[in-house]
Formats: structure tokens, sequence, C-alpha cells
């Protein structure tokens, strides 16, 4: 345990590069990405997410944590560098006061398009559970919030969904903050990153029926037909989905509003038309 | 317009007053809680909420919102005091850096379970849309975050539920931030707070059905049948319910997870479950 490079200075190289993965820019340039805790750690490696260095606390539970996580996933850490750190080098690292004793950086997975279809069906092996005659995709529109956009992978993952599209995010999908809000289901979802043209021309070619969800949407949600392969879209938290995601196949549903209040938020939304999906599939088809 | 009386003092009693309301204590002390801004404030008055005074920031553009909520509403704002204040004044009032121009004080509402079924049943007057042969209550089991209080509440209004109640809340229902995320559903749906006790004899002597939304609950929720008045309990966001609501008539109901994540939020929980009572409510019963 006690064989970690030590790091004091916050000052040191490896902390000043690991804390820049904060912002996207830096992300972006690294292809790395930060994940606070020892827990949200264990479900990235139990997702298969490629972890390249562990920053712990100088302190015995910390330390006692790490040792732990290397004992349990001793061969899938075994490129991964771990470091001990001084208290305020620890600091630095950290997002506020969100004191969690192990920083761990992560390499950024592929999100491709192009090979989403692959990665859908390499999920599925040794999963029968998730296999599904319709499986259902989810679709964020311009997310631009990180919180929201963890919270939708979380419910994603819930519902079970084979995975899950960005259309031209505003948001980094590696935030920290999406990374957190999201659970972990960020490392076992499958999810691609591209523009709306594109991805309405791969579902298109898939046979995959495209449903948009509008407050103005011709059919309520609970008539929409989940019997069939499908992609359900969420448009932009402030701002829904204006004019995009509009083709004569493209069907748009609606949720029902029986009050004063006229919409409901994103990730509500998302929560109600995945679980109808996941209900029909379940009862109905 | 510009007969209001002119607050340009940080320091003015009024000014200090509302100001303090931005806290729970001054609140309970006053009776009174602030609603932020113009849109805020019409669905306030919208929803019957009592307005004591109206505080206007000393520009152009404010002072033409409140004159058009002014001629908008002339007969329900006789007995509210409107205010031109001074921005640094108004700087004073507003919640952080959220400039809105109107900050209004409200007599906080009658919350009592005594009174509740009367503001149940007088909210369904005239509005045979809201009228359920099966109504649905949700109650949100110690609630923490007003945000998700007020999240929570949206949901409720989408959804059509008869009435909210808060069982032992940790965070206060009129706490700016609830008021604002709920859009403003707060003041249109009735809401009573009391304890998870006094509730459930409440709801037993009116023979509602309580389902309890647990991760291990027996039954599926899609199973649960939602035909007959009944109310559904979120526990709260952290710690879920724990041994609270357990009763041999209190059927515990479960949102199956499909993936690796173990738990739903307690907002997303809550839209899932009315949903399904509202769908089951316009389809099978």
């Amino acid at each position: 345990m006690d064989s970690y490079s030590f790091l004091s200075s916050t000052q040191n190289p490896k902390i000043r590069s690991a804390s820049a993965l904060r912002d996207a820019k830096a992300r972006k340039q690294q292809g790395l990405f930060l994940i606070d805790g020892r827990d949200l750690t264990e479900r990235a490696i139990l997702g298969g997410q490629e972890l390249s260095q562990i920053f712990v606390k100088d302190d015995e539970e910390s330390l006692r944590e790490l040792h732990s996580l290397r004992e349990k996933f001793a061969s899938r850490l075994v490129s991964c560098e771990c470091y001990r750190v001084a208290p305020e080098a620890m600091q630095k690292l950290q997002y506020g006061d969100r004191d969690l004793g192990i920083i761990t950086v992560a390499k950024i997975a592929d999100t491709q398009l192009s090979t989403f279809a692959d990665r859908v069906q390499a999920r599925l092996v040794g999963r029968p559970a998730l296999k599904h005659a319709n499986p259902c995709y989810l679709v964020l529109d311009r997310m631009e919030k990180p919180g929201n956009l963890g919270a939708a992978l979380r419910t994603a993952d819930g519902a079970g969904v084979a995975g899950v599209v960005l259309a031209d995010p505003i948001c980094d999908l590696w935030n920290p903050n999406a990374v957190r809000s999201s659970l972990g289901a960020l490392f076992t979802v499958p999810i691609a990153v591209s523009s709306e043209e594109e991805i309405q021309a791969y579902f298109r070619k898939a046979g995959i029926q495209i449903f948009t969800a509008r407050v103005e949407g011709a059919v309520p949600y609970t008539s929409a037909n989940f019997c069939r392969s499908h992609a359900i879209v969420i448009g932009n938290e402030a701002s829904g989905l204006q004019h995009r995601w509009i083709a004569p196949d493209v069907q748009a549903i609606a949720i029902p509003m029986s009050g004063a209040v006229d919409s409901l938020n994103a990730s509500v939304s998302t929560a109600i038309l995945l679980y109808e999906s996941k209900r029909q599939n379940t009862v109905n088809c």
C-alpha cells in the first residue's frame, strides 16, 4: 500500500494536468476525464471503462478504499497508475469541497455513430435480460445541462434502453457532473454523439421508428405503438425540439397535461416515455 | 404608474422585512413567502394566491410589466401594496443575480390536513376535467430538497392528481426555490403538511389505498390496480422510505430496473408512477 509515488505539491504536473480535466477543453485535448470517488470508480471498472490514473488521498481510510479496489479488480488495474496525494494537492483535484478520497482519470470512450451498432450488440453478449425484440433508443437533442444528461442516462439504464444518442449536445458528456449524476450509467449504456441529420439517416436506414416528444404532439404517448424498434427523441430543456426532427415518417407524441403547468421537465418526460415503452414491451407486444 | 411609493434604501424596513423571507424562520414568523418574477406572480394570481406586496424595480420595462399585471387583474390586486424600488435595494431582495424586475410577497396558504379534503373538493368546482372517479394523491415523505419538491409538484399538476401531502418534510414548502421549480403548481394543487402517522390514519379513514414506492416492492407498479382512490408514497431522495409506511394494508410497488444502476431518482419515480395511474384511469378503469 505504501509503494505508490507520493505527490505533495499542488504544482506537480500530474496534479495540474488531472485538475485541468474539470474543463471540457482539456478533456478534449487529453482524451481523458475525471471520475469522483470510490463508488463511481468501481462502477466504471465494472462497466469496462479503461482507467489510466487513480489519485488517493494520503489518509488511512482512503488508502484502505483503494487497497480494497485493487484487491477486487487486480487484473483490470494492471496498467492504471496510482498516486498517494497530500491533502492540499488532493483539494486542488477535487470538485469544490467534495472530499471523496479517490479521484480517477479515465480514457474517453468511443462515441462514434459508425461504431454504435457494434457497441450495442457487444453489450448484449451474455446479458439475455437486456435483449429485446423491440429495442428502444433514447435520443437527447441539444442537451444543455450535465446534471440532466446524467439523470437521463440513469433513467435510460433503468428502463433498459439499447443505447443513447446525443444529437448536437451543448454540454459535454464527460463533464464530471454528468458522470456523477448518471450514477455510472455512462459506463454501461452504449452512447453515440452525432448531428441530428446523421442520426435521422442512421435510424431510417436501420428501420427504427422515430418518435418525438412534443407538447403539441398529435398522438398521446400511451397510443404510440412501441412494439417495434424505436427511438424516442427528447428536446432541449429550455426550448424543446423547436423545428428539429420534423419529417413525414417521424411521429410526434405528447404527454397529456391535466393542470395549470404546460410542460414537464426533460428528465421527467424521458422517464415517462421510456417506461411506457418498457411497459408495452413487457405486457402488450 | 408613478404613484407607487418609492423605496431607495437597502435599509428600508419593508425591504429588510421582505428580504428576510429568503429564510424559513422569517417565513414562519411573518406567515409570508416570496414569489420571484412576473410570470410566477401571474400564476399565483391565477391560482387564487393572496398577495400582499409587489416590489418592482425602478426601470421602464419592469414598471410596464407591473402595469400590465395590474390592468389584467385589477380586482384581485386591490389590497396588494406596490412599491417602486431603486436597483440597489432590489438587488437586496432578489435571489443571487436573478434580476427579474418583480418580486412579490404572498401569504402562506392553509396546508392543514384537517381542511385538505375541503380544499380538494373546492378546486374541482367548475373544473370537470380534474374530476376523477379514482382520485390519485401524491405523498412525499421527508422530502429534503426544495428543487425536488417543486419538480414533484409540477409533475403532480401535469398528471392531474387530486392533491399532494407532505409527510414530515425536511425542506420548507415555501422555499423560493420550491416555488420557482414548481412553475406555479404550488398555487394550483391542494397541499397538506402533516406527520406520517396522521396521514396514514387520514387515508385509511377515507378508504384510500396507500401504495409505497420501494426498490424491493413485491409487485411491479404496472400490476398495481390504480382503478380506485389511491395515494402513492415516494421516499426521501437519499434514503428512500426505510422503515416508514409499513402496514398490512399498505401495498409496496416497485419500478423494475433493467441495468446496472439500482434506483431512480425521486422525481423520476414520481413521474413514472403518477403517469401510470393516469394511464390506467384513462385506458383501463
